[in-house]
Formats: structure tokens, sequence, C-alpha cells
């Protein structure tokens, strides 16, 4: 039953405002339109409130984040809740410095986001920071040079061995945050504090791609946004059709073929994708 | 005689500013350089203005636009025009947002551009907004809110059954502001005011693609920029080109291969393209 | 004995943080995955300069500067220095616009970079405008419009004619700036001042890719971090592995293929290399 939200976003193509890096952008642009649904992209505060208006979900991503951008996406954040649009953060490298930590917490805080979705590091970042928890000094303080760039530190990865760990932190976040968390790695686990989806789907080598956890991000926002009552389920459903397009597009490698061949035929099979393939791809459990 | 067009740019490999977008920049340079041409990206006010003197033609873009970026693009416009050079604006987004109209009104009224090149909505937007044009009630309002983001609304496509008005549009419209105009879509017009091209190239998937149009706008400024005798037919001819790439670059697509693969195999066409290919494959007609 | 280099660089994996354009940040953070280390991108001062304390070498590339880049760019580059990491200066477009060549000079001039990576129109900028160069009437002047864009003057390329000349300017202009100097084009040259790599590979429709410059400065600086003992050779092998990248990615090229699919076979190549394939296939000399 995870093959319908990929349809729902075919049959609604909703249009996702985009407030992202600009590493990524273009490649998290066509994995939008790949899914079904259209980009747009606008950070500039004054466009961005408005340009929202007409969008149906907000995917706010902090890779390259500044001053003027972050005033952009609290400009386009607080005009998407107040219509009721679907909020995705990726709060990417959060724990590499003060601003990237300070402004995702800030979002977390102040927009609530209705989906989180990063890597074990960058969550384990927000949760230790996270608004309201009693520091044991008294003094504020954010954690900066906790993470390993923008990639999650190796030690700290969802395994089978550490799994229940996972999945009670999974839970945790997500029930106190009032969010759904979508922790992504060789292991995926995505909830909304009550049940768990855990999610093995993908390769080891997407990782040597740049940008396919922000593709993931505009895609997953896409289908939240196109599954309004089933937000949950349809952010587990867009980690599976993430990584079995990882699974197919692979299949397809030729020789001599690398990393950047292998970009085009993850986005390839996403829009070659439809509900029965990911139906039939998707390797997930409920927990 | 439309391949001798392409023949130009190649002779003369004219070197072209842009002032894009973030998303899609990589695909319009690549484009730029596939026609024979060579981009030089610059937005900061003080470089553009000096950057694009060196240059042949400015092509202006304002999706991702903010504050800073368009007086980069007053600055270079300017500076341009003084040179001679032709300048073509590209209003991504125009009816979207007020910024976004008002920044491409401004641009009209200001900088004058040589050719404007839009989808119908955008270029409706722009009409409905002209300088000069009496308004009823007598106050300055900007119409946001008419435009589907960067996409045309369905309803206000050029098609066989409402070409004849469309012709008219697009005729009207370069005749009052002064320009070129070309209005792209499943049909494509492009028009000086006494005749209007009518052209028939492209596939519909193309749309799939993030960026077909803003590479088309640099495509074209490399076009006008290498026959400044024949704007309006090098202007037809690099509409010609872009759909005709579309067509090529869909022939050679695999099993298994989408969007993603589908724009290098365009922008790939377009490298391989000769005067001979686009005279035999150019669908057009003249009114 | 290059190929070494590059095991290095799979072996450590160094994270490289770029503050470079927008135009082709995407292909150079993908460049920098192929060779085997991990891209990272901040340039907000506040930001940069905290994100550079976790990489291992720093990527400074001008083209698209802004003020607000600019500051990024010293802050991270004061940062990288005093922790004694590798900093690469980039001066796109030097020569092309006083922004640019001024910015370079006071990077040369504040940050002093371990190695310049440029074309002969670039490097020739620098050199023409270094700091302490005694100026025959007195007055401050930057040289600007020298340049034609990005690419190098014709006139100005390395060639076997003029080997001798160029190999004695490298080495003049690393002696006297006190860094590695890479002047890429046709023939590549190499030099920290006392000898000279002069290095025939690659192909010259390279040249119609964007950002391969940019991209060689990305995996140039990976190669340095990851051989701080070696730098001038590693320097010197990141050349040859993109030019054979180059030559590789040309041989797996199909029928109707261009500049959009060669970009990506290139960046293929260097993810598929190894240290033997580079050894055998480096085709230079030392002098």
């Amino acid at each position: 039953m995870i093959g319908i939200y990929l349809d729902q976003v075919r049959a609604h193509a909703p249009l996702i405002h985009n407030i992202t890096n600009y590493v990524t952008v273009n490649d998290v642009a066509n994995m939008i339109l790949a899914c079904g649904a259209s980009p747009i992209m606008a950070d500039e505060a004054e466009d961005a409130a408005e340009i929202t208006v007409i969008c149906g979900g907000l995917n706010l991503n902090i890779g390259t984040l500044n001053r003027r951008t972050i005033e952009g996406m609290f400009a386009a954040g607080r005009r998407a809740k107040g219509l009721g649009h679907p909020v995705l953060l990726d709060p990417v490298g959060a724990g590499a410095s003060t601003l990237r930590t300070r402004t995702a917490l800030e979002i977390m805080e102040k927009i609530r986001p209705d989906v989180i979705r990063g890597n074990i590091s960058e969550i384990r970042t927000l949760w230790e920071n996270r608004p309201g928890r009693s520091r044991e000094n008294g003094e504020e303080q954010v954690s900066a040079g906790a993470t390993r760039g923008v990639d999650a530190d190796i030690k700290d990865a969802v395994t089978e061995e550490n799994l229940e760990e996972g999945i009670a932190f999974a839970k945790a976040f997500a029930k106190e945050i009032g969010c759904i968390v979508a922790i992504t790695g060789a292991i995926d686990l995505v909830s909304d504090g009550d049940s768990c989806y855990v999610i093995r789907n993908g390769r080891a080598q997407m990782s040597r791609i740049t940008g396919t956890g922000c593709q993931l991000s505009g895609l997953m926002c896409a289908f939240v946004t196109a599954n309004p009552e089933q937000k949950l389920a349809a952010a587990a459903a867009s980690v599976c059709a993430m990584g079995l397009a990882g699974e197919i597009g692979w299949s397809r490698m030729k020789d001599g073929e690398g990393n950047a061949t292998y970009r085009n035929r993850i986005i390839d099979a996403v829009y070659q994708m439809d509900g029965d393939t990911l139906e039939q791809g998707a390797a997930y459990e409920i927990r």
C-alpha cells in the first residue's frame, strides 16, 4: 500500500516551493519533475512569501544558507504554515556549524515543520539542542563541529545491530518535536511518534553522488503535499521510491559509468516509476 | 533559410553575459557552449557592468532574483544597451509574484530589451501591465498570482484552435513594446510586429525537464548576437534549433531513460547540429 | 610515481571546503566525490569560517563573486591558513573585470594560497599586477578587459613553440609569489619555482564543457590536501588525472553525444580511475 502515494503525486501534480542550496538545486528540480510534481525556487523574503502562496508545499534546505536566504525561509515558512501547507526541513550540516545548527533549531521552533529529514548526525544534533531541553549548566550552548560536514558520522549509523535503539530514538524525536522525522542512511527510519517505517531500499553508492539527500527531501515534500491525509505513509513511500530508484538506476549502469551518470539514472528511474513498480520494489516493515 | 543563423553563431562565437537563476544556470552555460558561443556569468552590479563590456549580448533571466541581482541586471542592462549589444529578457514567473512582475516591467521600460522570451502566461502578464497602459481605476496595480509558478496556464496555451488570436497578440505585443517577442509552448510564436514565425518543433516531454525555457533564452541570445542584422529570423531559428534538438534527443532515448538523461541529450543534439540539419528539421511558417 | 597521489586521496578521503561559483558548483561537488574526497560548500562569512575548521583544504573560486561571498572567502581563507590547511585559488576571469582582478590579487596577498590554478590569461593578469611590483607611472592600476571572459586568449596559449618561455614564466611566478602555480590549457604547466611539470593529457573538446577548470581546481585541492608533503607532485597528478579522464571519457562517447554527456563521462572516468590507470595514462615530463 505504498505505490498509491506516487500515483497521487502524478494525479495532483503539486507545485513545490523550494528554498534550497545552490549546489544541488538543479537535481532537486529535476527530481520533483520526475515524480510528476513541479518545482519553483524563490528565496528573497518578499518574493518567497508570495510565491509560496501559489504552491502546495514548502521545502526548506539549509545548505549554503546565508542571512538573506534565512530571512526568506522564515517569511515563506510562516506564510506556508498559515495556509496549512506542509513544510519540510532538511537540516543539511546541522552540527557542523553554529549558524546551521541555530537556524535549523529556530526553524524547528518557530515554523514547526511537518517533516524533518536528515541523516542521523543532523537529527541527533537537533535532538540534543532541541527547544525546551533542560541544560545541565544553565547556559545556552549550541553544538557545532559534531557533524562531519554534510555526511553522518559512521559511528552514528543506524545498523541492524542498533536498530531497536534507532527506532526508539526516531519515535521519541517525532513525538516530542511533534513532526514526522525521516532519518536516512543505509537503513532508513520514518516515524510520526507512534509507528516507525524501517526501510531497506537503496545502495551505498548513492552517497558518492552530491545531493541525493536534497533530492529525497524535494521528493518527500511532493509526496507529503499530494497526500495530506497520509503524511507518514507518503513520506515513507518517498524514501522507498528514492531507494528503489537507486537500485534500478544501478542495475542500468554500463561499463565505465560512475557517479555523474548514476545521478541521472536515479532521476530517470523515478521518472519511469509507477505505483505498481514502487509497490513491488519497496522494502519496508512497520514497527 | 534558417540554418545559416546557426552557422553564424559557430563562425562568430559570441561571448554571452548571463544574469540568470541558479537553478538552471549550468545547463544554460552548456547550451550556449553547445551552439558554439561562450557564456560568462556575473551578477554583482560592479562586476556585471564591466563584464558585459567584453561580451556581445546580454541574457537577463529573473528566476531566483533578489535585490542584489536586480541591481546587477540594471547595471549590466544599461551598459549593454549603451554599447548597442542585444539584450534579452526572460521574465520567469512574471505574474507569479509582485517582485517578479514589477522587475520584468521595469526592465521592459528602462532597459528596453531587444527580445523578450517567455511562456504565454508570462507574456500576457507583461502585456496586461505594460508601461503606459491606461488603467480603469487609476491606481497602480501589478498582477500577481495569475501564473502557475513558472509554467504557463494550460488554458492560456497557444493551440491550433486559437492560433490566429495568438499571432495577432504576438504582433501587437511586439509592435507596441518595440521588441521581438518569442512566446514558447506547444506551438511557438516569434514576432517583430510585422511578421510572425509559427514554429512546430519540439516535444511535450521537454516540459518535464527543468530549465528548457532558460536554455532556449541563452541559445536565443547567442543567435541574435551573432546575427545582428537578422534578429527576428535568428530568434526564430534558435526556437527551431531547440525544438529540433528536443526531437533528436528524444529519438536517441534508450529504455529506462527519463528527464535527467533527456536534458543531456537535448544539449548534445545542439552540440552536434549544423546548419543543414537545422535547415532540414525546422518546422515553421511565416505569417 | 603519479598514481600514488590518487590512492592517497581515496585512502584519506579529505573533506574539501569550496567557496565557488554557482554555475559549476554541482559538477565540482561530484568531481570531488568521484576522486574519493568529500565536498562541502559554505560562503556566508560566519558559516564559512567555522565550516572550514572541520575540513582539510579550502578551494576558493572567484567566478560569480559578490561582496558577501568575498567576505566569506577572506574569513575562511584566514582561518584555513591559521590551521595549516592548504588553500587553492582559482582566479576565474581575473583580467576580465576590476572586481575579479582586485579580489584575486587581494587573496594572493592577504591569504597567500598554497596553489593558484588558472589559464594563462588569468595567471598573466595576476603576474602583471602582482603585489610589490614596481609600476612605471607610479599610480595604482588594475588591469581589466585583458581577458576574453573566462577563457584564455588564444594568442597567450602555451604551445610547443613557446614552451620554454612558458616554463620559465611558471617558475618565475611560483618563486616570486611563493606558491605552486598550475597554468592549464592545451599543454599544462605546474611549478613550485624549482621544477615544472609539463603535462600533455586532455582533449580540446573539454573546453566546450562549462566548468572543467573549476572541476580541476576542486580535484587539485583534494589531491594537495591528501598529500601535504608532496604538494607539487600531487597538484601535477590531479592535472594528469583530469586530462586522462578527458581522454577516457571521450573514448566512450557514442554517436550523437555532445558536451553535456561528455561532462558526465569525464566525472565518471575519475570515479572509475585507480592509481595504476593514472600511472599508465599520465603524459608528463619534469623540467
